[in-house]
């Protein structure tokens, strides 16, 4: 099947898989049911199996799933079997938190380089990483053929320091400013909008 | 139309028109038309009428939307025409972030009480809040009729807290913790997963 037929959410849905078939590689499992799967992540059984269904043949019937063989199909699907590497642009506490973030390192997600353009952040070390001028993220992103960027600049910024990463030569955009972003059709944007999930919250209660 | 009918994406959306509505507002503009809302958003203009249409009559054909009437029905709709207080638990980088985020305090939404497990943390003000032990979450919740949580916690300490904050009369769940909460069925949550949002874009760049 082609990977223009696979739905959004079934990537998410890969994705915590991974994080799950990581959890039970720690704990030294060596083959799992789509039922120990699907016990600890309330997805049913049969949703489990037609996820992998997309992307080929996995584990065998009355035997189950080899957790290692399973994890690292699905984080070569996704591309993840290789470190991905990714910048952060705003360092203020929204950005700063993501670069902590345990779960990006663990999906081989890294961080490689934070972008400000207040100097009173520039030089600052987060998580070990140097934050630096917004003035050098062409060099960075062309030096490490970066294609990934996460946004977190206030949101009357966002648009403009948008289009500066997609000159830059960014492909893709995990956007956390509370805005729209106006990007050429050919960059994949993901907006991350958390007012709005506590609002549809908000909804559901009344 | 029943509340029930409405997805979730509608809701979303109506909470970003309200954002722009407000934008307008502050501007003083008095009449949009619904061109004016979607260049922004770029949705087009028959989405947002749509939207609109499942809540009633609003604007004039030819005249357009009276933009504070329009902005205070659609709060009134979300159920954000009035302050709606909320809790975050877990005060770690993303948890202090989330306090400090404005898109929140734009919507009428109210971070009243922060707590955390960490005795480092407690008694320390984030954005004049002060954190308080967990041990109180029932007494402040109780106190106040508050319904809505924001969990922050790492993933492996999620479940616990959050069937500590379902027991002290919590009944709305946004969480962070990269982790399935398995919560009543009269409980919603909303889980907001970083890391899967990035790795969708990953897959598409493959």
């Amino acid at each position: 099947m082609g990977k223009k037929h696979i739905s959004p959410e079934t990537v998410k849905r890969i994705i915590v898989y991974c994080r799950y078939l990581e959890m039970f590689q720690k704990k030294g499992v060596k083959i799992i049911s789509s039922k120990d799967v699907t016990v600890f992540l309330g997805i049913n059984a049969s949703q489990f199996r037609k996820d992998l269904s997309f992307f080929g043949e996995f584990g065998k019937r009355g035997v189950g799933y080899d957790v290692n063989n399973l994890l690292n199909s699905l984080k070569a699907i996704i591309g993840l079997e290789q470190k991905v590497q990714v910048i952060v642009v705003g360092v203020g506490k929204l950005g700063a938190a993501l670069i902590g973030y345990p779960g990006f390192s663990k999906l081989n997600i890294e961080i490689t380089a934070a972008f400000d353009k207040d100097f009173e952040k520039i030089g600052r070390k987060i998580e070990n990483l140097e934050v630096l001028h917004i003035k050098k993220v062409e060099s960075v992103v062309k030096k490490n053929n970066i294609k990934i960027a996460v946004l977190c600049v206030p949101a009357e910024e966002a648009q403009k320091v948008a289009d500066l990463l997609v000159g830059a030569g960014i492909q893709s955009i995990l956007n956390f400013a509370p805005t729209y972003l106006d990007l050429p059709k050919n960059i994949y944007l993901n907006n991350v909008d958390m007012a709005s999930e506590l609002g549809s919250l908000i909804f559901k209660l009344k």
